[in-house]
């Protein structure tokens, strides 16, 4: 089978590896479909991120789908051909963690595609996986394309049900990447009176636009857009930080109302904040991280139309172009989620 | 100017009042169109309930809306014109609870309509209205009848907020006249993934899948439909219980997963509970009365278009046919929400 | 070794059983001390409660501690000779509730001294038992009759985490017993500002008294003590419901404020509820059951001195006189925890 | 009657102003003793602190008690010769941020001793004040030392209480002046069950211990102190960060377990933080300011003997020695709190 295998930065390469059978506990998956996320691109461009470092060539990717080829003894939920969509997340399912149902939190995670530990936890993007029951999730009636979204969608589900509920809430989205967008899609269905996305793309805003943004504002083009939202204290009552930006986070807390959430779901480094206001303003700023039950409910949510992500795919590449599809979701203003396709 | 007057049990009259000058706080409102309330049929049907008893006459009606005519000189928000929904809550603003923000609980509440407190509140059903500019909500753009109702929207907006953020929630409704209608679209818009209904009648059903239920139950035909959802100690997440009936409570309790909330919203008077299973599935009954803001929520999600309850307005009738929409509103077989028209 | 059996109504029995060989995962336990639960009282005076019933002999008690003999090879974290408070509940870590977190709903749950699966779960109330390793809660410092306290003070400990936070609140109890009692001790330890208690009987007032009670009230001398609690719609934050009873129920529910909050602690059957106050001041009652990580939290708590509970072991039996400690557990009027030793 | 005014930077005088007489709504009371807190010695060694700068000479002081002399003939709670704690705080009651019970959040706040608004606020560091009846709770049985403390604790009760539920919890508070030293006093009232406390000085650590902390550390001899609460993703559930130092923020974030609580409470300007580790772990950083119903609360708990802030008192100055009070204050090797009589 081929898989999609970084060695260094810009060094993507195709290449062979053979197929192993699936134990007793696992199914065995022909992947249709998987999307280009940030770390694959970190890993593509930088051979990293922060104090992660590639150490070994590693296959890529974690928002994949597929189609049930084999199916282990002890799974019962899936038959053959099922469309499944594949969590990345295998937690250990014994640390104390994982005891508490704060799988997202495991001591012992295995997640695909990621230099954290050593040796390196190998990605999906290959044409055949084999992958526990418990990571699959029958998503049929879903294109593959869609199966393949479950995972960034799962992330901005947990990150919005973090966030409190929402219901006539006027809510703030800096940063329109596909983690933004998704989050406009989450806090709209979960009741949002109006979103407000920023970015500093066309191309990105257009897409916050369609995803259903009340307003988009270009902070390239008006850097002080934010301040009109900003008198007697702030409008905002939640604010979906998807862009990493310190910039994006300072402007967009002075627009936030006196106990407002922040929902920080773009990974930066160290950031400098204005604890001032956070402290006299009593913001909640809140850390979001991955998913666990929210895979499933990314899954249903979208076959039962409540949540619609394909507008949100912009691009699809047969794995020969993979070096391509990487080129393309590096660029910001043509693409959004860039997928590849295996079979 | 007419009015809608209760005298006794049955005996309802339409009336000429005078019309009073508006204050410098008020707005006097050309009153378009009110909405029949549970609570307005009990005066008719019974001339009170529970211990709250009809001892003089009283204008009836607290979901109504209308055109602004004259303007206050304390009020900047309306102009001439302007279709507003009007809040029949008045609160003090001064007592301890008012304080706190939770108004719905002032100590001294002028609720239209309302023959708990002595004299009675007189009500809106009447052509002309003076109200505080506080309970004048801009509602261009809807409907005289989608504004009226703003009311019971609020109400079930209030519940709704009150049971914890509801994404990817699995929802049961019982009792399916206007109130769990509504209910049923605000779960929905919160971000329920699976809404099922219960309810007596076909008609009562028939609009609760208009209004977004994944599957209705006629309880009268399958008295064990529930039974299902019970195993595994429960299914449901929240309950949202619109019927005031302990048969349908005690068999929703069973259908509730652990740590599940029930939205108790159905005003019966004293209830027999299933305790032991309350306490051993940890379940939480919440109480919800009113609203507060969330009444110009209401009236904004209508407007944006993210709440439709258009499909809910079953009746309309003249001022003229005052007793018709009474004894129509009367009949859940036919009529979900029955409105009278007053200019 | 000896065993404490009941086989039907007042027919309990001291037996000799064989002791067992503890497995790796288990610790063999010499039972030092052992709290008479109102469930034992419930099979010793009328073979079951409910609808649960006794059909075959079973070994009461689920409330003991005792030193460590033997310990299995898996097992780590205690050393022979260490004193153990033994949790009753057995999880079976597997089941969706347990791998939520919620191991207190667990499908498969085996707790010790229960009639209701079948066959039985055998109780704690001899000499020598064997525990899983993860039962057992290393109590050194404590004395044998407080460490057998730790499981009803995880049961309010429970309930007292389900109420929020408890800082600066005014609290109701209503029933006095050992729960009552302990609810006492865990509002104080959780900031509450006020505590006023009730119940019928002197004794219980009394030691509700030394737990920390400010104010104890003795409803048959005075049923109208909670009316003053009454007016301006109610007074206390915080009810924690611990007689099983619906008079002090609705009595109570009177003196509570608008969004206050019921513990439901005291299992009783069906109970008729004042619905209407319950919607109308918008209160929230809460079922609480049993406990899991609040097990540990109880031993901690204890031998820090931050709960100190000696004063409510009223009286202490050698296992010879069980059936004395039964009888006085049943007297209110002179008991509040009675314990029995077992070597 | 005497003042203390702040003219400069280490301008302070003591000048003789004239006594008002009291509205209808105010209570004129004879100042007994007053606090000097961080802010104010903000003016004295600075003359303002980050863009608060000082305009126009000011009277000092937030932090003071006193008898009542003379009761305006709408207050009715107080009766001559009361001690009364005095709320610096008098919000407008009729902004939104009132209406909706956050006072702290009033739009038009007038806090005494500020000099941020213009003309400044003036402060309470003088022999006669008149204050609103709303100001004023009667403090009897307390010292005017501690009753002058109910402005401190009740901002540690309020961070206290948006920190969430304690009881069992493991607490954090790095930074032991005056607000750390109260914040351990509460989490330890609140049901904590380990409470660790850092600082630099030795004098801030064993006022620590005497409030309460079961472990002190100072940071300046053991840097890495905190470290080995940092393996298996960190211990502590909830932060007091009452520094305003980055670097004890980053240290102490390390330390927190998955989920954990960051309440903050120093004051400093711009922070630069860990935003990975506060993502990944899922961290809440919470701001926390002023109080509202936590004045009266703080003052009840002292009274109850619930809470004893006495020990915090270190240093008492007549106001003669007013600059005295200052450098003494100034010095955390020797002062905790320190407080100025005034009559």
């Amino acid at each position: 089978m081929k898989v999609i295998v970084i060695h260094d930065k810009k060094d993507l390469r195709i290449e062979e590896h053979e197929v192993q059978p699936p134990t007793a506990d696992e199914v065995q998956i022909q992947v249709a479909t998987g999307g280009v996320c940030g770390s694959d691109l970190h890993y593509y461009n930088n051979a990293g991120f922060g104090t992660v470092k590639l150490r070994e060539p590693m296959i890529l990717g974690h928002e994949v789908s597929g189609y049930v080829r084999t199916i282990g003894a002890n799974v019962s939920h899936v038959k053959e051909g099922d469309l499944v969509a594949l969590s990345p997340s295998r937690p250990c399912y014994s640390c104390k963690f994982c005891m508490e149902g704060t799988h997202n939190h495991c001591l012992n995670m295995r997640f695909y595609g990621s230099a954290m530990p050593w040796p390196h936890i190998q990605g999906a993007f290959r044409e055949v996986i084999n992958a526990l029951g418990a990571q699959c999730v029958v998503a049929n009636g879903l294109s593959a394309g869609e199966a393949a979204m479950a995972e960034p969608l799962a992330v901005t589900l947990h990150a919005t049900r973090r966030a409190g509920e929402l219901l006539g809430k006027r809510v703030l989205v800096t940063g329109c990447g596909p983690i933004g967008a998704l989050s406009i899609l989450c806090a709209r269905r979960a009741g949002a009176a109006e979103i407000v996305a920023t970015d500093l793309t066309a191309n990105a805003l257009a897409q916050a636009q369609t995803a259903g943004a009340d307003k988009t504002i270009n902070v390239t083009e008006n850097a002080d857009a934010l301040v009109p939202y900003s008198s007697d204290k702030g409008y905002f009552d939640v604010l979906f930080e998807c862009s990493g930006s310190a910039i994006a986070l300072s402007a967009a807390i002075a627009a936030l109302r006196p106990g407002g959430v922040i929902m920080q779901l773009g990974l930066g480094g160290d950031m400098t904040l204005p604890m001032m206001a956070i402290t006299a303003k009593e913001l909640s700023l809140k850390g979001s991280f991955r998913f666990h039950e929210e895979f499933a409910m990314a899954v249903e949510l979208m076959q039962s139309g409540l949540i619609d992500v394909k507008s949100l795919i912009s691009h699809t590449f047969a794995i020969e172009d993979a070096e391509k599809a990487f080129t393309t979701a590096n660029d910001r203003n043509v693409s959004m989620k860039t997928q590849i396709t295996f079979s």
